[in-house]
C-alpha cells in the first residue's frame, strides 16, 4: 500500500472550506482530519506533502473538450497526449471529450476510433460524450448500450446543417431515447439554418473578416435555439444540457425554464466570461483567433452570464477547447469568415482564470470549485469518484497557490497552439502541484507524469436528476 | 345617384355606440347624422330601412378562408359561389382567402387560378393572401410584385413538411423580402417537423382516432414555434401574424413579444373559442368533424384565448374557414387521422357566435366589432373602406337584431357542407339585413344578392405600424 | 337653431381619419359627411369655418388638473379662470380638476368649496375628481352620493404622510366601496413612508437642493406603491388608475398586472416624456423649476413610457396642472428641497408636446387622439359627449394647424405663472381655432371665450368596465 | 480526551453521501475515513457506534422556534427545557429562538430576558434572533452590538398592527443598519393593516370560526407585503429573509427577485407543506389547532413550496415552533377566530416530516440534509460548526434508520403541548440516536441528555453573502 499526506492546507470542496490533513491510500482518498488534532497527527505515510497556505482542492473536471478534433479540412492541433498534459498543468484531472459519428458510420465506429486515439496516451483520465450525426433506429438503439457502458452524454447541433446538425424531429427522437435510458442531451443551441442565410448575405455584401462571424450567428438566434431545445426536451420529457452559453437571451431562457421546474442545465466557457466581440473586431485578420461557435458577444453579456453562475441557472463551466493554430489553420479563413476553423484553446486556463472571477469577486471560493470540478462531475456521472475531496474520492488533487502571480502566454503554455487567448492577461493564483489517482503529475510546477497514466472514465447517469 | 338611408338603429363601430341614420350615396357611406337632428331628417333617399331596435354594424371582414381549396387529395366543398353567399347569411361582407402557389410554380401563376376560381361568382367583396410554398430568388422578387399590386400578405407554414413547409431560412428570407417590402408575413406556427415524429409513433401505437390528432399536436409545440417565428421576425426586422392561435402558451408567447413592444400580431378562431379536445374525443369517428390544424385544446385554454382577445394580445378573429363534408371527406381519414382532410366550416357562423360572446359577457360590444371587422381590415389594409361605418367608407352594413334567437344547424345553414361544427347550439342575436357596397345580398332573412356582385380588392399593407 | 359647418379638414378620432364635413346643430355634432359628396354640399349653416389643411380633432380632455390647489401653505396659481383660458389656448376643452376634502371636514364640504371656486369663472367645461383624505364611515357613505350626482373618481394619496396619505386599510376601504358603487380610485403612487425617511437622512447630509428631490423620490418606491395598490385593488375586486407614471419600473407593475388581465390603469404626463432628471440638477435652485412628484427620472425612463403608451400599458397622458411661480412660491424651498412646492405647469401645452410625439415617431395621430382626448373621457365617463367627434357629441372641436411652427414660452402662454417648463422647446403644429359646445372660444388664434361659458360636467362612471 | 466512532453508516451531508466512519475528539468531528480502509481501521475510541445500515446526519438546525413565547395574553407552552428535550428527540440539535424587544424597552433589555430563560435548562445549543418591536435611533444603535456579540439576525412584523408591527419608514432604517453592520432582516411578510380591516369585517359578518382565519389572511396580502420588504431591502442595500413563506404567489415574488440577483431568501415550514386550509376548516373549533400566521393555505399552494425548495428559490425549513394547548389555549378564540393564539407546534417533527419527502420523492437526501440543516447554518453564521459532519465540526450527529416505521401521535410526543398538528401521521424513518457535541441526548431511542448540557451559539453574519 502506497501513502500519501497532504498536510497543512486549506481543503476547499464545492460544500466546505476546513482546515484538514487528507491521508491518500492507494490512489484513493481514504481519509480527512481536521489538521493538528491527534486523529490527523496519527495520519502516517511514505510522502508527505506541505500545503501550508496553499489550497487543496478536486483536480479540474472539464466537461467539453475536442482534442484531435477534425473539423473544417483540418483538425485541433492538440492531440489527447499534448492536451491532456496542458490540462495537468492547468490543474485539470479529468476531461471528458467527444467521440464523434461519422456521417454513414455508426455510434460504435465513432466511439472506437475515439478511444483509439486516446488509449495509452493521455496524461489524466478521460471519459467520452458521443456526438451523434445522424438519428435512425440503429443509432438509437446503440445510445441504449453505449449508456450501459458508460458513454452516457450524447450532443446534437442545431447548428452547422450539412455536417453535425440534426432536425427538430432527429432532436426529439433522441431526446424521448435518452428519457428512456438515463442519457443526457448536450445541445448546440444555434438556428444553424437561420445563421447559413445571414452568413451567405454577409459574404455577398463583401462582410468577410473575423468579427462578421460574430454579427452573423446573432444572440437572438442562440436564444430561439435555447427555447426550441428546452420545449422539445420537455415534449420529450427529458432532461437537457446547453452547452457554451454565451448570449444574456439564452441565459434568460434557461432562467424562464428552471423557474419552471425543468431539468435545464447550461455551461458557459471563460471565453464568454473574459473575451468579447472587441477580441473579433481586432484589426486585420486577427480577431480569427476568437472564432469559435457559439461566438463571443458584446461585452455586456458578460454580467448576465456571471449571475447565471451565481444563481446557479448555469451550472458549469467548460473550455470547449478546440485549438487551432493560427499560422495554417486560422488562416484558411482568410477572406472567408465562415472557412475559420471554429475554436479557442483554452483547457490549461480554465482553473486559473475562474480563480482569477474569484480574486475580483463575481463568485466564491467554494462557487469556483463547484463549476469547475463538482458540478460537472455530478452533471456526467463521475461523482464523488471525481469533483470533491472525501474519503473513497479518486485522489485527483491539486495544491494550489492563490497568492502566485502569473503572465498567460502562448510562449509558458503547453497546449500545442501557436497563440494564447488570453496573452498577455495577468492573474493571481497558479497551480503548483498535481496529483492524479495519487501519483504526482505535476511536482511543484514540474511535469513529472506520464502519457498513459490516464485511463477511460465509464461513467454513470446526471447525478442532478431524480 | 341612388341613395339608402338607414334610421333609427344603434351604430356601433369599433370606436362608438351612436344612435345615428346612415346616409348611402352611390354604394358608400356618404353620412351619419344623429338620429332625430334635423340633420338627420335633412337626408332623403329612395330607400330606407328602418333599424329600429336593431344594431347598424359594419359588415364582417374574414380574414382567413380557404374556399375550394385542395387539401389532402380532395378540395374544401364550398365554391366562392357557395361559400361567399353563405358569408353574407353570417353577415360578413368581405373575405380575404389563401392563393396558393404549388411546388414548382410561380406566385403569379397560383393567383392567377385563384383569380379565375373567385371572379364572377362571388356574392362579397374578396381579396387575396398568397400561401408561399416555395422560397427562392424568383419568388422572393414576386413578392415585391404582388405587394403592389395589392397582395401583401404571405402565409408560411412551419407545419406539414413536403407540402407547404417552409425552412427557418426560408421563413427568414420571406420576412426579410416583407420588412423591405411592406409585407405581412403570416405563421402557421405549429413544430411540423416534429410533430410528424409524433404522428409516426402514434400510428406505430395504433392511435389511430379522431383525438389523437389533439394530442399529437402539442401545445408546446405550437408555442415553440409561435416563439420561433417571433424570434426570426425580430431578426429580420418585420412583423408577424401569427394565424389560428389555439393554445394559452402561445398566447403567452404573443404577450410576451408585445410587452417588448415588438409588433406581433395574432389571430384565433371560433372553434378555438368554442369548441375542445372534448368534440374530438367524441365517440367512434365522429370527431373527424373537428379535425384542424392548429387543433382544437382541452378547455381550459379558452379562459386564455378570451383574456388576449380582452387584452389585445390577440387582434382578430377569423373562421380559418375550410370546410369538408363528413361523407367522402373527412372520412379518407378512417383508421388514419392524419389522413383526415383539415379544416372546419364556419364563415357563416363567425359573427353570431361573437355576438354570443357579448351576450355571455366575454367581450364588449365593440371589442366584437372590432375582432370581427375594423382589426382584420386595419390588419391587411382595408380600413376604412372596409371594417367601419364612417363617412367615405363603403357601404357594407348589417342590420343585426339583437334579442333574435337561433338554433345552429346544418340543415338551415347555407354552407355546402353536410355538418355544422355548432349542431344545435342555440344563439341570441341574428343577421336581418346585409348591404354590400350599399346593394341588398340579405334582406330580411332572404337572398337578394347575386354572385358576381363582390369585386376583388386590391389591400393596401398594414395599418398596424409606423 | 344656431349651425355651424366645418369644411375640408382631415377628421382625426381615436378611431378613424376621415376627410368629412361636420354640421353643428345647437352645439352638438349632428352629421359628418364626406367631403365633397352631395351630403357635405347639403349641409347648411350660417356659419362657415374652412378647415382646408387642417385638423379637425376633439378638444383635448385634461383629467388631471390642480387650479388654485392649496399646497405646502401657498396656491397653485392660475385660478379656474385663467387656467381654464389657458387650456382653451392649448385646445383642451375639458378639465377634470380635483376637488379636495379638508381632514376633519366632510367630502361635501370640499367639493362644495371647489364648486365655488370654478362656478362662473371657466372658459370650457369641467368636472371633479375627489381627494379623499380621510376614510371612515361617513366619508365612505359620502362617496356613493358623490357617484350619484356625477363624481364618480377618488384620489387616495400612498404619498405624504401627514396630508394626504392613506394607510393601506383607508385604501383598501375606498377600494370596496368603489368596488360597489362603480367608482373609480386613483391612487398617487410612491411609499411616502419610506420617502420621508430619506429625505430626512438626506437633509441631514445637506443635500438640500432640488436634484436631491428626484433622488430621494426612487423609481422602486413608485414601482413598490403601484404594487401594492395594484394587490389591494385586486383584494378589493376594484379597479385600479394610477396617476402620473413616472419610472420604468412602475410601467413594468403595470404591464404585469394587465397581462393578468387586471382592470388597471395608468396615467403618465408630458413632463416624464420631455424632461428629466437632468432638468432637476439644473444649476443653483434652478431645478426647482422642474420640482413634482412622482419626480422627473433619468432620460432612460422615458423610452419605457413611450412604450407604455403604444402597448396601452399606459391610456392617458393628463397634465397634473399646477402651476407655482418661481419667485415667491417655489423659492420657498431654498435651502430645503422638501419645501418647494410640487408642481408643474402645463395644462396650455399638452395636445402640442403630444403632436410633436407624432412628428417625431412615438405615437400615430390616431393614437395621439385617444391618449388626449378619448381615453381620459372614457375613464372618466365622459365618452362621447367629449373626446370624439361624431354624431350626437357635444362640438368641442379643434382646428389644428399640422404644419405652423411654434416656440414655447413664458412670455407668450397664458397661464398665470412666470415661467415655462418646456421655455424655448420649438414645436411642429399649433391650435388655430377651438370651439367649446359650437361656441368659438380661440378664433385664429385670439381669444374669444369668456369665463362662465364652461359648465360643470356630471359623469358617468368608468367607460373601460363591464 | 475522550473518543467516539461512528461505522458503518451512510454519512449524508448537503453535499456528499459516503460511506464513511466518523471519529470524534472531544465533542469535534476529527476525522472521516471511507468505511473498510486501513485508514477507517487504525481509528480507536472508548465508544463505538454501529451504524450499519443507517444514516448519519448532522443534527438539524431550526432556525425558527418560539420557546415561552409571550403571545395574545398566554404564553407557549414549550419552556426552553421542555422544547429542547422534543427537539433532541426529532433529531434537531440547535435551535435559533426569537428573543422580543418588548415596547418601550431596549433590545438588550430583552435579550437579557431570554438569555435568563434558556440558560442552564436547554438540552440542545441555542441562539437567538431578535425581534425588534421598535425602530429609534437607540435600537439601531444596540443593533450593531448585537451582531458584535452574535445576535446577527432582526426581525420585524409587517403584520400585528399595534404589536410588532413596524412601519416601512422603520424597516427601511433597521434594513440600512443591517446593510452597515452584517445583519439579516428576517421579515413576517403580511399586510397587517390590509388585513386587520378584513378581520374587522369578518367579524362583523359574523364569520368567527377557525377558517375564516384563513381567508381573512391572504395569499396576494403575503405575496405584496414579500415584494414591499424586497423592494425596501434593495432601496437600502440590504439583503432579505422571509419567515414561513406560505403562498405560491409570495414564492413567484422571491423567484423573481432571485432572477434579478437579489440576495433575498425564503424560509418554508412543515405545516405549509403537509396541512392545509382543509385543516382550519375540521368542523366546529377543531381548526384552531391550526391556526398560524402566515395561515395554512389550500392544498394547491403546496406544489409551488416544493418546487420553490427544489429550485433553491426558498432556501430553509424551520418549523415557527410555537405551541398552544388546545384546552384552555386555543379555545381563548372561541367565537373570535382573531383571539386564537397563534402558533402550531412542531420542533419534533421536522426532520421526520421531510425525510418523508424523501420518501415521498420531493426532494432528494441531501437536499434534506440542505434544508434542514446546512443551510439554516449558513445562513444564520453557524456552518461549518453546525449542518454538517465534517472535521472541525461539532459532533451534532444524528443516527437515522431511513426505514423504520412510526405514527405521530400528541400521546407520544415529547413537546408540551396537548395536541399534535399531524396526528395519526405514518412516517417511514425515525431517529434513533443523537449525539449533540459528542454526546449522547438520545441513545436508541432512550432520552440520555440533561438540561443545561446546551450551551449558547454566538453566531457570526450570514454566510451566503460576499
Amino acid at each position: 500500500m502506497s501513502r500519501t499526506v497532504i498536510r497543512g492546507g486549506l481543503v476547499i470542496t464545492a460544500a466546505d472550506e476546513i482546515h484538514a490533513d487528507v491521508l491518500i491510500e492507494d490512489g484513493r482518498i481514504a481519509a480527512l482530519a481536521a489538521s493538528g488534532t491527534p486523529a490527523a497527527e496519527a495520519f502516517t505515510a511514505e510522502r508527505t506533502l506541505d500545503a501550508t497556505g496553499k489550497y487543496v482542492i478536486p483536480g479540474g473536471v472539464d466537461a467539453h473538450t475536442h482534442m484531435e478534433m477534425p473539423f473544417g479540412g483540418t483538425r485541433a492541433s492538440d492531440t489527447f497526449e499534448t492536451g491532456t498534459r496542458a490540462a495537468a498543468w492547468g490543474g485539470t484531472t479529468t476531461i471528458v471529450d467527444f467521440a464523434v459519428q461519422s456521417v454513414g458510420s455508426s455510434l460504435r465506429e465513432g466511439l472506437d476510433a475515439w478511444h483509439a486515439k486516446a488509449e495509452g496516451t493521455c496524461a489524466i483520465d478521460y471519459g467520452f460524450h458521443m456526438i451523434v450525426s445522424e438519428v435512425n433506429q440503429e443509432t438509437l438503439k446503440e445510445m441504449d448500450l453505449l449508456v450501459e457502458e458508460g458513454v452516457t452524454s450524447f450532443k446534437q447541433f442545431m447548428a452547422y446543417p450539412g455536417v453535425f446538425y440534426s432536425d427538430d424531429g432527429q432532436i426529439l427522437r433522441a431526446m424521448q431515447r435518452a428519457a428512456g435510458n438515463g442519457g443526457l442531451i448536450m445541445m448546440h443551441a444555434e438556428n444553424g439554418i437561420a445563421i447559413d442565410v445571414l452568413i451567405e448575405q454577409a459574404l455577398e455584401r463583401g462582410e468577410t473578416a473575423p468579427r462578421h462571424h460574430g454579427e452573423v450567428r446573432k444572440a437572438l438566434l442562440e436564444a430561439e435555439a435555447t427555447h426550441r431545445a428546452i420545449r422539445l426536451a420537455q415534449v420529450a420529457g427529458a432532461p437537457l444540457y446547453v452547452v457554451h452559453v454565451s448570449a444574456q437571451e439564452a441565459v434568460a431562457e434557461l432562467t424562464r425554464a428552471r423557474d419552471e421546474g425543468l431539468p435545464v442545465f447550461g455551461e458557459t466557457c471563460p471565453q464568454y466570461l473574459f473575451l468579447s466581440a472587441d477580441n473579433l473586431a481586432e484589426p486585420g485578420f486577427e480577431g480569427a483567433r476568437y472564432v469559435c461557435s457559439t461566438p463571443l458577444r458584446p461585452k455586456e453579456h458578460q454580467a448576465a452570464l456571471w449571475k447565471g453562475l451565481r444563481t446557479d441557472d448555469l451550472q458549469v463551466v467548460s473550455t470547449d477547447h478546440c485549438p487551432f493554430c493560427f499560422t495554417g489553420q486560422k488562416e484558411l479563413g482568410r477572406g472567408d469568415f465562415s472557412r475559420i476553423p471554429n475554436g479557442i484553446p483554452g483547457v490549461e486556463n480554465r482553473m486559473d482564470l475562474l480563480h482569477q472571477a474569484v480574486v475580483d469577486g463575481h463568485i466564491s471560493r467554494r462557487r469556483w470549485i463547484e463549476i469547475a470540478c463538482a458540478a460537472p462531475a455530478r452533471m456526467f456521472g463521475l461523482y464523488p469518484k471525481k469533483g470533491t475531496i472525501a474519503p473513497g474520492s479518486d485522489a485527483d488533487i491539486v495544491l494550489y497557490d492563490p497568492h502566485a502571480e502569473q503572465v498567460v502566454s502562448a510562449e509558458t503554455h503547453h497546449m500545442n497552439v501557436d497563440y494564447s487567448a488570453y496573452e498577455g492577461r495577468r492573474l493571481t493564483g497558479r497551480v503548483e502541484t498535481v496529483l492524479s489517482r495519487g501519483e504526482l503529475v505535476i511536482t511543484e510546477r514540474e511535469y513529472t507524469g506520464r502519457a498513459g497514466h490516464g485511463v477511460y472514465l465509464p461513467r454513470s447517469t446526471c447525478q442532478y436528476l431524480g
